[in-house]
């Protein structure tokens, strides 16, 4: 198998997997409880949040583990339910379909854009973000977070006009991070994109921001975050966190990866008519592990099909999308052309993936986009 | 090590840690995927899925996966924000506290009741709380369901006066449970609780309830709850289920470990001064796994703290309430005296507990006691 879909999540790491194995037996307790086997596997998970604090220049106070990217964005955008929501349009569903719901008028203001996306890896500019919220006029004290939530009572604030959220699910590892050199307010990650486990991710929430809970329970996460604490997810989520930190894999990506994947990219738009790319290769401009490439006259989930027929595994845009007829929303914004946005591929690498990889899907993708143009009912515009 | 902590969280099975570990290389993909790796873990999610419809009496397609219990006790709540909520006393905090938040007066009204408490084991009436509700008049369409919660538009509604939620969380495995039978309209359920992994929940939502999801992203879950399937987690949660179904645990819950729990019960009433029962033993009144003592005098933390020198491990109140220095709710409301609330001891066993247990636990206890109530500046009401 060719598995070119580590956007969409990552076989687990074998460090990974040897720490949960460990851990499974040995941490099995809840970590809330007062005892011995309790507080053992506390110090585990504090392990795991001192790491994370760590790569990317926060406190461990300002980190709580959730259950993954979703939980972490509804978590912020919940917070500011009520309240002037902007994204961009090119955010995860997690954002963009709960913006739109909760979006308010009231001051102060969220902006929730991703540092670099998903679907075309392209590094949106967070400097500029952070400093338009900063010019954000600071309300008067009565429109200043009054109680327009369901939980009745007026948030905390540090009195600012504006907050900045930022999806770093698809960064970590890849670009270096510093959340508060970034001026971030709060940042949300996933493990099973870094090699960790699915079902864990991480909320960083600047000290003294706006806050509140989207699960209510107990006093987990002191009390930012009921529910058991997800022990031996977090300790394979710490044993990932360990891998990049060790390897500085932002390195190999910017190296090894960006070279497989601009490889991948000149093969395709050489040997493939009617091949053009939604992904800016230049340095700076996207994460070096992820190529969008639109085929003119052939429909993605056929390209889709007939590459799994071949054992090589690739995406049309994301997998959370999938089920949707339409186009993606955030193809769409950027070319503004359904016929592009449907024909589109995107191809997503991880530090395993070889040049083998790349010889094994230009050994097949030219003949089958040939034959999907062929039968196709919309005409080429050139070939 | 001698473990009775079950209640808090079990560890996992044999048989799961095998499952899981087999599906961490095989179905390592992203279950919403088109691809072939996609659809095999997404097929043995719905065999979990089909598993706990078949073990809970509900259809498959009334499931939903979630992150645990208090994901989906929260789930259940907020889509009754401002409308009337009615709990027990002794309900979850992921229940209580959020219905205090978010009650309102709005009709219908929801009920949420646990079949059987996680801290002194007590069954309730479920029976009698539905026919309560099924009793609720049936409320005019101007107050039917209006747009209160911040979604900002009326949920669905088969047009009733009552609904009734039931946290099954501690049930599952050790009776028998029939949703539609109980005529519930919604339950939560947790794969720790029964020999699963931590971060793995499900919730029955009965087919034409109101629902309103609480975390919004992708398609997943038939959009009723957004963010990457947990393959392996579920995937182990099946294997815990398969062992309840093919052993028909229940049966050995009220045999083999009632017959230990009493026996510590007696051993406890005879061998320890100042010793009384918060769980009723008769049968009917109490989950067969659960025994809560309180011990004159004794402080509850102490007594767990000098059990958990001699390796054994046991709890005061819930491992979700840690951290408070206030007595367990549960008990205060069972038995309105903080005392008795104070120095409590909840044991909970499981199908691995043995009579080996019981002698090693009672072989310190009545000394752990003695000590504890010499130097206690509370006095004996008798001895």
């Amino acid at each position: 198998m060719v598995y070119l879909d580590y956007a969409a999540t990552t076989p687990m790491l074998p460090e990974v997997l040897d720490a949960m194995h460990k851990a499974e037996r040995k941490y099995f307790a809840n970590a809330s409880a007062l005892h011995t086997p309790g507080h053992l596997a506390f110090n585990e998970i504090e392990h795991t949040r001192e790491l994370l604090a760590e790569l990317i220049g926060a406190k461990p106070t300002e980190i709580i583990f959730t259950s993954g990217a979703s939980e972490s964005n509804n978590t912020v955008i919940r917070t500011f339910v009520g309240h002037k929501i902007e994204t961009s349009k090119i955010e995860h569903h997690s954002i963009i379909e709960l913006a739109k719901k909760v979006s308010g008028k009231k001051m102060p203001k969220l902006y929730s854009y991703m540092l670099a996306n998903n679907e075309i890896g392209e590094i949106l500019d967070l400097k500029k973000i952070v400093e338009k919220a900063k010019k954000e006029p600071i309300p008067k004290s009565s429109e200043l977070f009054e109680p327009v939530s369901e939980w009745g009572k007026p948030l905390v604030t540090d009195r600012r006009g504006g907050y900045v959220h930022s999806d770093l699910t698809q960064v970590l590892g890849k670009i270096p991070i510093d959340v508060h050199k970034l001026n971030l307010d709060y940042a949300t990650f996933s493990a099973h994109k870094i090699g960790g486990p699915i079902g864990v991710g991480a909320l960083y929430i600047k000290d003294g921001v706006p806050f509140s809970p989207l699960i209510i329970g107990g006093n987990q996460e002191n009390k930012r975050r009921g529910g058991t604490y997800n022990t031996v997810g977090i300790i394979g989520f710490g044993a990932a966190l360990a891998k990049i930190k060790q390897e500085k894999s932002w390195e190999n990506y910017d190296t090894r990866v960006r070279k497989l994947r601009d490889e991948l990219a000149r093969r395709i738009l050489k040997e493939i008519p009617g091949s053009s790319l939604n992904t800016d290769l230049r340095p700076g401009k996207s994460l070096p592990n992820i190529l969008n490439v639109s085929f003119e006259a052939a429909e993605g989930e056929s390209i889709q099909l007939y590459l799994d027929a071949e054992g090589i595994i690739v995406s049309t845009g994301s997998a959370c999308a999938s089920g949707d007829i339409k186009p993606s929303h955030v193809l769409m914004a950027k070319t503004g052309d359904a016929e592009v946005a449907h024909s589109s591929i995107r191809f997503s690498f991880g530090l395993e993936s070889t040049k083998e990889d790349i010889d094994k899907t230009m050994a097949v993708l030219p003949g089958i986009i040939d034959r999907l143009q062929k039968i196709s009912t919309v005409k080429m515009r050139k070939k």
